[in-house]
């Protein structure tokens, strides 16, 4: 196929294209703190009108859903953007080099919150969809927007507008929110996304801190019954020892190994990077692959504990409460829900009934197949564009909805978006480079085209 | 004997030496941020200086101690006392009802920072002394005073102090610091303190938290190090696994053990006090009296952990620093340096050498033995003024640098002072009731009379 009217449409126009994103860029939607979701959703809507599509701005127990469809000249597919309109908060400002919701252009870089993750990639889309339009006058399938208000606080409801939109959502192909290029420009494409189960772990054992030379050796302490809690869900050995834990684990398919194994190994990169003195024993000891670990292990994670006195010096006390943030990262198959109970089961049995656990995030892990058609398609049209084909990450480490998507929708998942590792999404001085903007909006007009056109 | 005389001049000179306690109060004299300590100690000498006592402010690696001598009558016998002129911060002010270091009388009672602790008693000891002067025109026997200044930050230099000063501080006996009466009126007799060893555990994996999506399988995590290195330090049934670390415990004798159980069982009253739910096993199933364990068991207390996030909400972080408070209070003959150096090799021996430990105040336990027949005379020489003999407490649960006196000088340590239950020593509201006061400083002629006159 020609690209070239597309191209020349989307290097044309970028400067309305950056403009429409820096209106978007402006509405601060901050999910963290709820600040301006509603009046983001309305703008984005306006701006799918603006298209042609049908939007609702469908409402949920936390923010709403915009949902937006648009028929297409072949009307017997349908493909699918799964985007959201949230940001990170900006904090901390003093770090910004400029205002993070004025969108600012410097050196051929757009700086603000939410100029990648994901407004930078929403517009992209829309600015693709213009030129299509512009060249054909229609669309060449039909397109669906679901575009969710609360991905940075782990989509609590996205599954309320599941259920509720089921029959409207149906698609047979999707693009999840992000994508980019690699350190050497090469770009990404993951398949998967780990699940994960996010709790916090507390123990209260009086009404007030005590002090330790009067009951040291009679009370209950809060700090100690956490600590001895955490131990026994996962030892030194690093196994976690919640019966059942690693019952349903798919391994990863030769194809997963394969394509994983083609990466280049980060292990010396990472050492140096984080001042790493080593890394956990069944990598050190090269046992494991540090790639295949990396992404096909669960893990079980302290990311913080507090109890007690942390000031300077000492404070003799015994701590009332104690807390911790405990996360699984979970990979196919493993359900969060039955390993939340057995949890549960398990401390229960071992006396730690003391031990409250809250769920502040769950999701399952999902992978669409390195072999299915549509990831081929994608992966192979960023040839002429990047000057090579996209390389294949069968899993990442991190974790997404993609999972609440794809058990709905039972599709394959692809990503493509207009990020660079030096994009600092949800950092201070979050930026987007306009040439893989465009390039990037470039590849979706690709996929949009020969995505309607395969068998 | 006959007291009447010298409680008269106590009775009469009452206002004078309050006005005397709240001079020194309202110098700040706080050891923590070291506010105000050289001014106290110079202020303090010349108190002493007053009363014809030979006074040096000793210099240490800290804040100096004021050490002062006075030649009595019967020359054969000394008596020394031990104080500190340090007190604790202020903080919260905003709790406090009247300036803290503006001594204010209310009600029969002054309220300031120091008024009990320790200012009130040492005042209180030269008030005694005034009384004895004006009666008898001389001290009955050698009295010498060390005041130091840090007592409340664990008396780090101390030991400084006393072995320069080894020859002129001997004495034949030592009232401690403190004392004071019970909920019910009836003053106390503490005769040991025990040690204390007080640590910091920390544990540095990475330069920098690291996201746990890219690394929670592959990278170590200073809060799980952390975790299980304190486990590995006392485990779930309260048994403290560092080798050797019970192996000098001497057992409490008959005698101790007869007058920790004539004290009223304070099982219920802490439950009401603090909401607890149970106590440790040994004291919750009985095997341990409760009165016994709280003081004649050593303890392994966690005071304080600290590690990654610990906001509301998730943050997905691998933790690159983790820090607890470890605290050990001893019972005689503990050695905290054996100890230190066991846990040392106990934790390089499981592994984890990462685990870095500072000590942040070390003392071992002392105390005197009921049957000393100083404590008798102590002991027997409150029943007409607070109409019993002082309930004797062979040991109680806190820590002081007694053992550092003790184990320097080989005399008995008896504790007398102007205490009581609500005093908010440490807290907000610091108070000492007037009436207290007169008592104590009567029990301190007494003191001093009878010891003179002693075989």
């Amino acid at each position: 196929m020609n690209y070239q009217g597309y191209d020349q449409y989307i290097d044309h126009h970028c400067s309305d294209s950056i403009d429409e994103l820096s209106i978007l860029c402006a509405q601060p939607s901050i999910s963290a703190t709820q600040e301006g979701l509603e009046e983001c959703a309305l703008l984005l809507g306006e701006m799918l009108k603006k298209r042609g599509f049908l939007v609702e701005i469908a409402p949920t127990s936390g923010a709403p859903v915009v949902f937006a469809e648009c028929k297409g000249k072949n009307t017997g597919k349908t493909l699918l953007f799964y985007n959201h309109y949230d940001v990170q908060p900006a904090e901390p400002l003093a770090l910004w080099h400029t205002p993070p919701f004025t969108p600012t252009l410097i050196d051929g870089k757009l700086y603000g919150r939410g100029v990648d993750d994901d407004k930078g990639n929403i517009v992209s889309r829309l600015f693709a969809l213009d030129a299509i339009l512009d060249q054909d006058g229609e669309l060449p399938c039909n397109v669906k927007f679901i575009i969710e208000g609360e991905e940075e606080v782990s989509s609590p409801y996205l599954h309320e507008f599941i259920e509720q939109y089921q029959d409207r959502i149906q698609a047979d192909a999707c693009v999840w929110e992000c994508g980019g290029v690699d350190d050497d420009g090469v770009p990404m494409q993951a398949l998967g996304l780990r699940g994960i189960l996010y709790l916090e772990l507390s123990v209260k054992t009086a009404n007030r801190d005590i002090h330790s030379g009067i009951g040291g050796s009679i009370f209950q302490n809060a700090a100690w019954r956490l600590t001895w809690a955490l131990s026994a869900v996962k030892g030194v050995d690093e196994k976690v020892n919640i019966p059942g834990f690693y019952d349903d684990i798919l391994s990863p398919t030769d194809e997963d190994l394969f394509y994983l194994k083609k990466m280049a190994d980060p292990s010396e990169k990472y050492k140096a990077l984080f001042d790493l003195k080593d890394y956990l024993h069944y990598v050190e000891s090269g046992v494991e692959d540090i790639r295949v670990a990396a992404v096909f292990r669960p893990t079980c994670t302290i990311d913080g504990i507090n109890s007690g006195y942390q000031g300077p010096g000492s404070k003799t006390i015994i701590p009332a409460e104690a807390s911790a943030k405990l996360e699984f990262r979970l990979v196919p198959d493993m359900d969060p829900e039955k390993i939340m109970i057995s949890l549960r089961k398990y401390l229960d049995e071992l006396g730690f009934t003391d031990v409250e656990i809250k769920e502040l995030g769950s999701g399952k892990a999902a992978k669409t197949p390195v072999s299915d058609p549509f990831v081929q398609m994608v992966v192979d049209s960023t040839k002429e564009l990047y000057g090579s084909a996209m390389q294949i990450v069968p899993m990442i480490g991190g974790s997404g909805p993609n999972a609440i998507i794809q058990d709905a929708l039972k599709l394959p998942i692809v990503m493509a978006g207009v990020g660079y590792d030096g994009a600092q999404v949800h950092s201070p001085n979050e930026n987007l480079v306009i040439d893989l903007y465009l390039k990037g909006t470039k590849h979706i007009v690709r996929i949009l085209k020969e995505f309607s056109e395969m068998d």
